[in-house]
């Protein structure tokens, strides 16, 4: 059986967060907006609908858990989630805090400018915020 | 308990092809791409984390079906999955099937130029097979 590895892409613009039951769920690095990964520990996958039904339940629920801490840690007005994959092709659910008024606002984020890296001790502390939050 | 009533720019910019379980299952008016929106027939709801677990779970299923399908018909290269809302705020999850080359591939199609209208043979011979597609 083929071992589960994550993308160089995404390995190398993301820092683990925390694994959940599913998933690697990751920060990127770009504090343009508060922008975190789910990656589904399987390999092979590119579709959502190619996950088993229960691999199907696990990943919405861990998305969900994720995107609700994301709103609470950030105070934000909307939380976007998309599956896209046209350039990464491993399965990966992206959740981003969105603000009235920030980059690109109402806009989606993807594909836009250049990401713009955080402080270390930004990205620490956020990161620090993020798995007290999950881990409630 | 209020009612759930379609939003006006919703139902303004898509035609209903089907009604699953949950959701209302339409087709946007925009032949750029071929793109569907599901929406929880769910008053009060912008948050898919604001669903109960069941509705997750039944937005889960009934969006990666629709995918599937969507895939089927077309042979897309990729589907992109999304729930952005920062414009419409009633919660709705957009199915669309990309190809490479097609129009802003391989970037998001979210406020991406003006909505190009079908040709009415067209868009009935797409609800069709999407309709067939949908109840196997």
């Amino acid at each position: 059986m083929q071992d589960f590895a994550l993308d160089d892409r995404l390995a190398n613009d993301s820092v683990s967060v925390t694994i959940t039951g599913l998933c690697d769920v990751r920060l990127m690095k770009d504090c343009r907006w508060p922008w975190l990964l789910l990656v589904p520990r399987r390999p092979g996958i590119s579709e959502i609908f190619d996950l088993t039904p229960l691999d199907q339940v696990l990943l919405t629920f861990e998305t969900n858990k994720v995107g609700a801490a994301l709103k609470t840690v950030t105070g934000a007005t909307k939380i976007n989630i998309g599956a896209l994959g046209n350039i990464v092709r491993q399965l990966h659910v992206h959740v981003i805090a969105r603000f009235e008024g920030d980059t690109n606002w109402p806009g989606p984020i993807w594909g836009h400018g250049r990401a713009e890296p955080y402080a270390d001790e930004d990205m620490n502390s956020f990161i620090a915020k993020l798995r007290e939050t999950l881990s409630q």
